[in-house]
């Protein structure tokens, strides 16, 4: 059956410019539709109508504004779906996200995603032992009825993945590229075997890339969708501390699983049981702490910002107000940010990504980034 | 030099039946010394006199009421020595125990009790990961200047001694037995080389036998000399959990090292972490939490029975508060309070005591107390 004009226009917005949900909801309440929306934007003359979005208004005259015939294609084929954020099936959880995404491609049983969740993450290259951890508890959880969530990596993620299909519990796997790339290649089987009864999804557009670029938005949609984070192995700096942090950040649970004093992989783990993670020997340490059973799913709520914990919260990181300061009202792209601050690129980018999710600053076109007038 | 009559009084005391502090105080305070106080409740007739303890008489009539040759030999030599409690280089910290030892026997440097310690205990069969790791920790800790405190067990007592040692740091060994009983055995030569700049102690009588039944009371000392316990592997159920449950009883912080969650030596350590505890994994977690620097020993305080934190928490003690509704401003005397509330009368002696060092109360002659007008 081929898709509607109407999903085919969600697939038109994922590719557009960043839009708020909260101003692409207003705009869908005027117009009524996304194709309403985009068709607004493109007949637009040199004044705005009323719930245009000024956002679409460049890339509407652009070729990139039509469905390919390849995305058409992926949208006709069982199990394949594209969940606006407006779709009651949409998960909730995710709306608590600042920048929430406004669909989410998925392949796989969508009742998945409103499953109560637990994220568990690592080390793409963890010990022997670390690997049988993330398997072992993933199994205990999964078999109690936990969905176990990652991010189909090497190492812990695919041990995690693993042990929940070795007890034939559900799983669900996000993409840092389309739904329809699957990264690492080697973990295609796995990909397959976790489609028969739990879920792929990304927020990118379908044929996007796997890039170092996209895990840190990638880490940020798993801790969202899940009530809780495990972290088995995880190096200082690591990007399973930053989906620890977001968890944080959205006041969801954090676990961390201890280990030798000696092991550089369990200083991660450490670290973040110092600043109040759960510390995590068996499943028991996560159910005690998390109730699964008493998770309702919920209909979309407008986003609120901001957590109680992060409001409480007063301090900010030193490197974020480094450069949070290097960064003006004018936008600035991340090489600059890098010039100006000394921090490495990956750094400057998951910390600037952390710091819109805040509220702290704005992306602009080009990948470019500035402060927001009234911070937070 | 033979020793004087009145630490002779004070040995006999140690073998004397537990005797409460505050009683043992009052007593002294009305007879002027030990040896006064045993010699009042040996002649005492059939009718109790001022200032006798009750709980001596009985003992003064036996020949245990008699100081040895053992004991006078002992005490003759070199850097041996019993401290009692209203000594001003009695260690301040013991005093906020409820069951203050009387007295404590030392052999060795009497300063090092006054220097601020941090107590390291564990398995007595550990790994040797953990053997090592808490020599290391001993050695980092004592090279900053921190006496480090123990039991003289096999395995992380033996460890943290040594690793003292290792960097000419200062270490105090607490005994299960008399001060005199090295035990184990095997650690003889330990002791030796502790002697040299720190201390043994024990506040069981000389020659009292290692006994298993021993071990908890000196955990609790070993814990409320200390500022802070470490726990390096522990079993769950072990006694080095115990020790850590009076440190944290006494409001002093407690540390433990991480471990793979395979070890079951790590497991008391992970249930200390989850239950507060600082997860440990070099000296600067300890060093950050607590101040050694600041430190200062003090002298004598009058026992109030309870730490700073349970008097912040609780208000007053509900016996206390009874014994002062049942007392007006007109001086009363015992046995008036004794019929009034019921109380035995050492119960009240002791209380009033306390109330009158914490300013609540004032003596009057005749062994008569009033109310303070306006209280602390």
């Amino acid at each position: 059956m081929p898709p509607s004009d109407e999903l085919l226009a969600w697939v038109v917005l994922t590719r557009a410019p960043r839009l708020p949900t909260a101003e692409l909801a207003g705009a869908l309440a005027l117009r009524g539709s996304a194709a309403e929306v985009i068709a607004a934007a493109t007949r637009t003359g040199s004044s705005a109508e009323p719930g245009e979005l000024p956002a679409l208004r460049a890339f509407c005259r652009t070729p990139a504004a039509q469905p390919t015939r390849a995305e058409c294609r992926w949208l006709e084929q069982k199990d394949h779906h594209i969940l606006p954020f407006l779709d009651p099936r949409f998960p909730s959880r995710l709306q608590e996200l600042r920048q929430c995404p406004i669909a989410l491609y998925v392949d796989g049983r969508l009742d998945a995603l409103r499953d109560p969740q637990l994220a568990i993450v690592g080390s793409r290259n963890p010990s022997p032992q670390g690997r049988e951890n993330a398997r072992n508890l993933a199994e205990q959880l999964a078999s109690r009825g936990v969905t176990i969530t990652s991010g189909l990596a090497e190492g812990i993620d695919t041990a995690a993945h693993e042990g929940a299909l070795a007890v034939q519990g559900q799983t669900i796997a996000v993409f840092g590229a389309g739904v329809d790339v699957v990264y690492p290649r080697g973990n295609r089987a796995l990909a397959e075997r976790i489609l028969a009864d739990g879920a792929l999804l990304s927020e990118f557009p379908l044929a996007t890339p796997a890039r170092r670029a996209h895990f840190p938005r990638r880490n940020r949609l798993i801790a969202a969708l899940s009530l809780g984070t495990l972290v088995v192995e995880a190096a200082l700096g690591s990007g399973s501390l930053l989906t620890a942090r977001h968890a944080v950040a959205l006041d969801r649970g954090v676990f961390a699983v201890p280990g030798s004093i000696h092991n550089p992989l369990a200083r991660g783990c450490h670290a973040l049981i110092k600043q109040g993670a759960k510390l995590t020997e068996t499943a028991a340490d996560v159910l005690s702490e998390l109730d699964f059973s008493s998770f309702c799913a919920g209909a979309w709520r407008p986003p609120t910002g901001r957590s109680p914990r992060q409001a409480a919260e007063a301090g900010m990181d030193k490197d974020h107000k480094i450069l949070l300061d290097a960064l003006g009202f004018d936008p600035t792209d991340v090489d600059l940010l890098v010039t100006r601050t000394g921090f490495k690129p990956e750094a400057v980018s998951s910390i600037m990504l952390i710091l819109e999710l805040e509220g702290y600053v704005q992306a602009a076109p080009g990948g470019r980034y500035s402060r927001v007038a009234r911070s937070p």
